[in-house]
């Protein structure tokens, strides 16, 4: 099973070049089209940020605005098949002011990307050439680590892309640079839980807070003790207490997703003159540890 | 110990904003001289490309023209205390075109990159703002694989930071975003010597191939099978295996050095209407194997 990721930037300023590749040549806006070509992807996913909507009266339009932006780049671009995955990002730009925790990309990812459950071998070509910032980073961060928990249960392969660094108009020949291809190790995750929390207050009054703690996560109560032993168990390899600490998947699944909408209903929208985006609330690092948690409970029921 | 950590592209078009972080402002043309500022680090390293040439007539001429080049700008933004460690880079620009394996980069920077052995503490701080493509996303990977090597010896921690993406005539105020916070998790190397050949070539003539592998990389002999199970020994975490394969450290340095200063003789450099830096050899994987089995020999030794 092969997946090619590409997380992008803002595709307008994109300008045509020769892009080479494993000894083929293609014009294109995008290093996406030639990988597509030349890898045979089962699955390609381009995740965009948040920050190129134009506008919405809440996240929910904001997000599918950026998400339409986005496609109609990539049919413009000649690309098909593919799914949009549109996260969180944060700066200010022409057209909005997106404030909020730059990790808020990273969690969003780890929980929202679909990689495969079923088929035993997991072959990932990340394509790094578009993205921005720290985009770039967190996307190879949350791949990497999502496939050395994977890599514990299936065959994986890592590889990464760069296309080389150039102005256009200087060079019309882009080389694709391979710039990692390793097998994941298998790294069971050493995180544990530490308070429970899977979000917390950015700019919140009392009130707020009150009101996010005592309704909206009410009902995410889980049992982080058996969490942790689970996760205790995995990493210190002890096959008795990994099953007899094995978590309620359902359940994590439901805190999952709870978090999810919780962490979208504090994403506060105003238009001015331009959109502004406030994400009053961030995930914490717990999130990761449900997220995890769920990963390896999903592979494991699946043996 | 903290040390600060920055890779580095163009600096020639870095405008002058305000960089916020930790509660602070400080007007500037790069996000290092309030880090510094915050964090005092005990050493501060901007990695630099030599992409950054303009001439040479040879290969070490052109890495200290860039070198100077970034030491005349770091300077002028009033940056004191740093050090400069010039990597090979790839790309074609208005200065040059620098042909060669965009990996080099990352198997330069862990032989080259000068981590404090001594100290037990270990607290690294990335600053990822100013890196260009590639070279981002490799710093990355060197810095955290090598300290997932320290920490099996010595109490690390590692914080990353990105400033937000934003053209200055947008946002006059960048916020430093921290991308990363964790204590990395103690990670022996599990890759062993394949082939035992630290360098590969790229575009050699039979003679030269003959040259490179039959005189110049004739004196690296080392026993390959002893140091494969010396890190197969960490691997496993066995302790007896460790101390029968421990390997001659000082002959292992020896290899380290003569495959660097083999690398740069095989870096052709020609100047036509601009500089023209061809790398006719690459590292290969094994060289890899050779800086962490150095790295740990080391640190195992000042147990």
């Amino acid at each position: 099973m092969k997946i090619l990721i590409a997380p992008w930037g803002n595709p307008g300023g994109w300008k045509e070049v020769t892009y080479v590749f494993d000894g083929k040549n293609m014009k294109s806006k995008t290093s996406l089209e030639i990988l597509q070509e030349v890898i045979k992807p089962d699955k390609t996913i381009i995740i965009c940020l948040d920050t190129l909507a134009e506008e919405g009266k809440n996240y929910k339009e904001v997000r599918e605005n950026a998400e339409r932006r986005i496609r109609e780049y990539a049919d413009k671009f000649g690309l098909s098949n593919y799914e949009v995955l549109t996260a969180p990002g944060i700066g200010t730009f022409p057209n909005g002011i997106f404030r909020g925790d730059a990790l808020d990309y990273y969690h969003y990812i780890i929980a929202k990307l679909n990689l495969n459950f079923e088929h035993p071998n997991l072959d990932i070509h990340l394509d790094l050439t578009h993205g921005i910032n720290y985009q770039t980073i967190l996307t190879y961060r949350a791949v990497k680590e999502m496939l050395e928990l994977f890599s514990i249960f299936k065959k994986t392969r890592f590889k990464a892309y760069n296309a080389d660094p150039s102005s256009p108009t200087i060079a019309d020949k882009l080389f694709i640079n391979v710039v990692e291809d390793t097998i994941p190790i298998p790294m069971p995750s050493a995180e544990k839980i530490s308070q429970g929390r899977p979000l917390e207050p950015v700019s919140l009054s009392s009130e707020e807070r009150e009101k996010l703690f005592k309704n909206e996560l009410e009902n995410i109560k889980i049992n982080n003790l058996e969490l942790s032993a689970f996760i205790g168990a995995l990493y210190n390899g002890l096959p008795l207490a990994l099953f007899r600490f094995y978590p309620e998947k359902d359940k994590i699944e439901e805190v999952i997703s709870t978090v999810l909408n919780t962490y979208e209903k504090y994403v506060e929208v105003k238009k001015e003159d331009k959109l502004k985006v406030t994400r009053k609330v961030r995930f914490g690092k717990d999130f990761k540890v449900y997220v995890f948690t769920y990963v390896i409970a999903t592979l494991l029921k699946k043996l």
